[in-house]
């Protein structure tokens, strides 16, 4: 029997071959005797699961010595207080905002910094393009500049990250790159700090990546929480408290599988993104044909990730939503604040459930349109 | 086939009938199609599963309607910031250190407020007595006062907790109960606020539980992260940040066990705790009796959940420890900053862990004494 096609935007759709192994290891891990949820993390059995688990992650993403990679908790929306506390020092901070998540941001930022506006799509007060970085008003003295390199709620995606340099800043870039990471690759050359939640493409809600360049390190506020203080908690490999183990284990085998990943005669992170981009052209090129959905972000920033769109009348869309999941297409109620349906794409989500879900695009609208 | 007994501090031992269901329910949560790690937490399966969590937590607890149950993430540790950033506006705070986690504590407060050293046990440095209420030094415009109500590393706890009207303060207490919640009762009439890591009574590490009176909600320092505001929290329903799915999960998979216990004619909390008193009863009289192993903490102040004790020549830890696994008693190592040996006995572990163990120590002494 097949599984359901879920395209929740998060908590979302795990690879199959990670949930079967998850459950067969439950009891008994590798034949210690113990669920890997029951082991101390200071043991040698999670330590070694840990370990395998950021070097996979490191290579998957070629991520350069000079970056850290640290498990945290307290997900996107903790880190946005947790990104002033450690990197601004009370100064100025740039903001670019393109959708809610990054409008959060700059909005918490306040509490512990000077957050300037450094752009914002706002205008037509639905965040449909991406402002042009040639157009942004950076901070001479910028601690940072950050940006959420793909917006979930809205469907925005950056696909090629800004040059600061070339912008004529020296500030280090941070980006907020829950509902894309390890989609595509990351240019780190331009990248000084990039985090996430894990509940889109690495595995359950509970555990925050965190990639950051050393030289950052130490710069945290004196009103910092230990815990979530990046030079804390890299001086202790993501141990000063008690890491959300499960979450780091499931992690592990996302990152296995994404290793092990074949398609179009690529492996691994080029195969990932290679299936994305084909999911992605397959929706948006048949919600384009079909002359009857809506979408309204501007080509060029479609995310791959995130697909909102919108029935030509909102009338239908509990018809659509029953039909969808009679048909096994599940979770694509679009966010409340947008309204309309929305198809997450994550790395789990196999092409043919992109191609059943434009199957019944293609009925519901010839039974409706 | 028996499970070896798991005796880790945390993360623990989960009880086997747990595991057992998460494993089968992984691919398929009640003929949703998701597995639980799959769901937006925003929809109606999980929201069920979230929902009933706290009512079966407040049930089992006896929280009152006056306090409010809270799913949060950071573990103890972010509690140490969280707890002063949400209660203290900056004052005073009397703080009671009994050991590592309480010192802890103490020492993090002093980021945000003015924390009073009210009482400590320190003197031998050795944390084997509990400091009486009646030699407290509480201030008169505390904030709260804050104690640790069981002391992993050292093995103590607080069997009666302090009344602290009777004491003349008007402050509210402030519990960190990680390592023993759920392991008994809680006199709710002294506790204004409760906090513990799930992950030695309830669940997986990276849940967080809260549990708080009202009326201490709205009182946070600006600089609060809004992730970790009590208030917002609470208003969210612990849904202002994704919560840990999984983690809430697996706690009400445990809320659930826990409702179904039944020991000597009870049922429910009173027969998990009446196991525990027999589970401690059974091995310090085990430890007592031996003539041969050491224990340090004052018999009043004994811990149920976590004894740690020593052999009379370190030199034999290695021996014993080696034919512990042998025997199928897993992780007894002490903590590295007290030394030594240490067996937690949460409630997930059996009379018979304990039978098991005790066995071993009268062999082992046997070959050895």
């Amino acid at each position: 029997m097949t599984r359901p096609y879920n395209f929740s935007a998060g908590p979302a759709a795990l690879p199959e071959a990670v949930l079967r192994q998850a459950a067969d290891e439950m009891l008994d891990w590798h034949g210690s005797g113990m669920g890997v949820m029951e082991m101390s993390h200071r043991g040698r059995e999670f330590m070694s699961i840990a370990q395998a688990a950021e070097s996979d992650l490191r290579e998957l993403l070629a991520v350069p010595a000079s970056h850290r990679i640290l498990f945290m908790q307290g997900g996107a929306i903790g880190q946005n207080a947790i990104v002033p506390l450690n990197l601004s020092q009370g100064g100025v901070a740039d903001y670019v905002v393109s959708g809610s998540w990054s409008k959060k941001s700059y909005k918490e930022a306040a509490r512990y910094c000077r957050p300037q506006l450094a752009a914002t799509n706002e205008e037509d007060g639905q965040h449909t393009r991406l402002p042009a970085p040639q157009t942004w008003r950076l901070s001479d003295d910028a601690a940072y500049v950050h940006l959420c390199s793909n917006e979930t709620i809205h469907g925005l995606e950056w696909h090629e990250l800004p040059d600061l340099q070339a912008l004529g800043s020296r500030a280090p870039l941070v980006i907020d790159c829950s509902s894309h990471i390890l989609s595509r690759p990351v240019d780190w050359s331009r990248v000084a700090v990039a985090y996430g939640g894990a509940q889109k493409n690495i595995g359950p809600a509970g555990l925050t990546l965190v990639i950051v360049r050393e030289d950052l390190l130490g710069r945290a506020l004196p009103i910092c929480p230990s815990a979530f203080d990046y030079q804390v908690v890299a001086e202790h490999d993501s141990m000063y408290n008690t890491p959300p183990t499960y979450a780091i284990y499931i992690a592990g085998l996302v990152f296995q599988w994404i290793k092990g990943f074949a398609f179009e005669g690529r492996t691994g992170l080029a195969a990932i993104e290679a299936q994305n981009i084909a999911k992605a052209r397959l929706l948006y090129g048949a919600l384009d044909d079909s002359g009857w959905y809506v979408t309204r972000v501007a080509s060029e920033a479609r995310s791959r990730m995130n697909v909102p769109f919108f029935l030509p009348d909102a009338r239908l869309e509990e018809a659509f939503l029953a039909g969808a999941r009679e048909a096994g297409l599940l979770q694509l109620k679009g966010h409340k604040s947008v309204g309309g349906l929305r198809a997450s794409l994550y790395n789990a989500m196999p092409l043919a459930g992109v191609q059943a879900l434009v199957a019944y695009l293609q009925d519901f609208q010839r039974r409706h349109g």
